[in-house]
């Protein structure tokens, strides 16, 4: 029997969304991890309007993925460090750039080269964690916890 | 010399951001991933305003993420299918997901289990393509195109 579900889904995707899944929180974090940790340069660096980036450290702060350090007194200054949550955000930084990288480039070289400690360029690839193989959707089978069926991709 | 840049970063993520980087947008991809590619599915199953997801799936169609196809003449109706740029999203999803699976559940069960084709849940690690190594953002080193310094991440 298939239900049909008239609710939004259940989904982390969704709910990780709510977090980063706005332009500029993820520019902010993106800025962290190119070690950019104060206020000030993530606007520049960004673009982003100044309440906008305000609203979203707030929300980031919130969210245990940033955490706001005092590094003076007089006068007052934070910086931005990523949380172990924030760190487990690079899968998710590094695809949305490889992706940009591959698809809207122009003809342009990418502006960003990341190098492994391996001394190789960084192709990072999606793979499984018990076979080792890469990961592509025609292999996944998702399964709502609401036992609803979803047809295999085709 | 460092040179200190007062403009926004030319960048992969910021323009992947400007595509797929609203939560609706993704989510409509996401919809398409499990096989949901009328545009009524979409609006129930994600919950977005109507007139949202249309503007977001033409955004998507424009951008060669989502291909429009006819399936009816009378009515006129359609579906959006992925392309390959639509396709190579999958780690983007992915990894939103599992992250969202880690820190957002408050102990609750995971709502969606991936099953790779190998038999096992598909715990998705990103590795390197060189070494095969997994990728942590404390090993990679990244580089502008414009030769900018960027100190390693502590």
């Amino acid at each position: 029997m298939t239900t049909i579900s008239t609710a939004p889904r259940t989904c982390s995707v969704a709910r990780s969304l709510e977090i980063i899944g706005e332009k500029w929180a993820l520019l902010a974090v993106r800025e962290v991890f190119l070690g950019n940790r104060r206020f000030d340069e993530m606007v520049r660096r960004t673009g982003a309007p100044r309440d906008t980036m305000t609203a979203r450290l707030k929300t980031l702060v919130a969210a245990g993925v940033l955490e706001r350090r005092p590094v003076s007194e007089h006068p007052p200054r934070f910086e931005y460090r990523l949380t172990q949550a924030g760190l487990d955000l690079y899968p998710v930084i590094v695809a949305l750039m490889q992706w940009g990288d591959r698809y809207l480039l122009n003809d342009e070289e990418p502006p960003m080269v990341l190098t492994h400690h391996c001394g190789h360029e960084l192709g990072a690839v999606t793979n499984c964690s018990s076979c080792g193989e890469a990961v592509l959707a025609s292999d996944v089978r998702p399964t709502p916890r609401s036992g609803a069926l979803i047809p295999p991709l085709d």
